[in-house]
């Protein structure tokens, strides 16, 4: 559905945290001019969405909702969209920008070269989030000021990469191009590595059955366990994706714990403040 | 100086974030009743805090600030308190409550210990904080409902932990009475830990030498390395002084992270997927 001012018709697939936070920042900058369409599960997310004004149409239907758009947008956990990526390939029209917002990479690109040669396929991946999931917790604003990464594939033909790039603008964000191999270890070590030392460590304190330890719990706990919280399946699709990377960024930490370790058990000073004093310099130069 | 209506005079050595909020809580609660004298090395600070209205004295002399008191509190870095004991055993008036706000336990009170007979020492740690350090950040409601851990010794009198009580209640925290080894091999838990963990994390991104990775760093990377942006030899007095708990916790925190990565690396999704469940079910817990 193209008409003669060139709006377009995009379907987002997927209204959690990531989709309904598209739409919703979507529907802010393009206002009338860009058809959502929106397909999801659960009807009632669909009518959320539907009385939130995110979106114009909604089916619980893949190819119902694939059908009639110009662009369709994969925002559900990764290895959904490797499921997704076959069917959207047989039901979206020829010509299509097929995007995704998921967490990991290269296993997607992989998956978007094998569809139709008449599709325009883009690996997407905006570098926000909350560790509340769902589209009650959607926000138009989530992507604004935020890299937001795309892997175009060698096929991908230059007008749908401008496509993909005005779409990312459209959000807020300021999209990067990223080979997905690039972007997969870039990601392990500051999403995913930071996800399981926060894992680690909730389930280190959970662990040792101390109450009084957990009643003392105060802010430092609380933010640096606060990925822990993150959705189960998103994540867990995240690191079985993504998994070389993710043991090597974990074979780095455990390397830096030794050191701080080997330090603290030594009583070695100066060694131990080196460490620390580098660790703050870096922290304060993170511009987040 | 008490003077007939019990008004106190409580003398604040070091005034950071932990001593200046201190006194901006004492202030707060009891107003003119308390004569509140602060000892700290910079002039300039005594000034600012003087102008605050946070203290009604200031001098650059520990003996001088120390000798009108009936409470005294040493705010400084752990190993700076261990060396000002004796000082304050020399200085200090007869019956005087001698309390410090340092994160370890086990070696401040054992020093308490050793202080002249007429000396009512407790060891004490409210559990909160902030990563930015100094009078500037000082805040009257740093303490309002966290836990203020008292560490009394066999030798102080009933009366002098029931003065301490009403310290850390005028603050607006919760008293809670713990043993310093309790108290410190929790805290290596909850506190200490979670930092190693952030400077870790942090040393290990800035090792790689990843422009990529720095440069997609976001929300969940600043909250989880936030710690590392804590005062230096504030941490470095911490861990040298509570060794043993913390390598303790360093030691659990490695087992966990490798059950994550056996988990990771072998594909193994149930483990997987259970490890994160109970990361997030204990997190969702928390209460602070």
């Amino acid at each position: 559905v193209t008409d003669p001012q060139g709006a377009a018709a995009v379907c987002i697939v997927g209204l959690g945290l990531m989709g309904g936070s598209l739409a919703l920042a979507l529907r802010e900058a393009s206002g009338a001019s860009t058809q959502l369409v929106a397909v999801a599960r659960r009807p009632d997310v669909l009518e959320a969405a539907l009385a939130a004004g995110a979106i114009d149409e909604g089916t619980c239907d893949l190819a119902e909702g694939v059908a009639g758009a110009d662009t369709v947008v994969l925002a559900t956990p990764v290895r959904t969209i490797l499921r997704m990526l076959p069917m959207v390939g047989r039901y979206a029209r020829s010509g299509a920008l097929v995007l995704d917002l998921g967490s990991s990479k290269s296993q997607i690109c992989a998956a978007m070269a094998e569809m139709p040669v008449g599709l325009q396929p883009v690996g997407g991946h905006p570098m926000c989030g909350k560790e509340v999931a769902g589209f009650a917790a959607a926000d138009a604003t989530l992507f604004r000021d935020r890299p937001f990464v795309l892997c175009p594939l060698p096929r991908t033909a230059p007008e749908a990469i401008e496509r993909a790039i005005r779409l990312a603008r459209d959000t807020g964000a300021r999209p990067v191009i990223l080979d997905p191999a690039v972007h997969d270890h870039a990601v392990a070590g500051i999403s995913h590595l930071p996800y399981a030392a926060a894992v680690a460590l909730v389930n280190c304190v959970a662990a040792a059955d101390n109450p009084v330890a957990q009643s003392l719990a105060s802010s430092g706990f609380r933010d640096t366990s606060r990925l822990a919280g993150s959705d189960v399946e998103m994540m867990l699709d995240i690191l079985l994706t993504n998994r070389d990377a993710v043991v090597d960024w974990l074979e780095r930490y455990a390397t830096q714990l030794d050191h701080l370790q080997s330090a603290i058990e030594a009583g070695n000073e100066a060694n131990l403040r080196q460490l620390l004093a580098a660790a703050r310099y870096t922290r304060s130069r993170l511009t987040v």
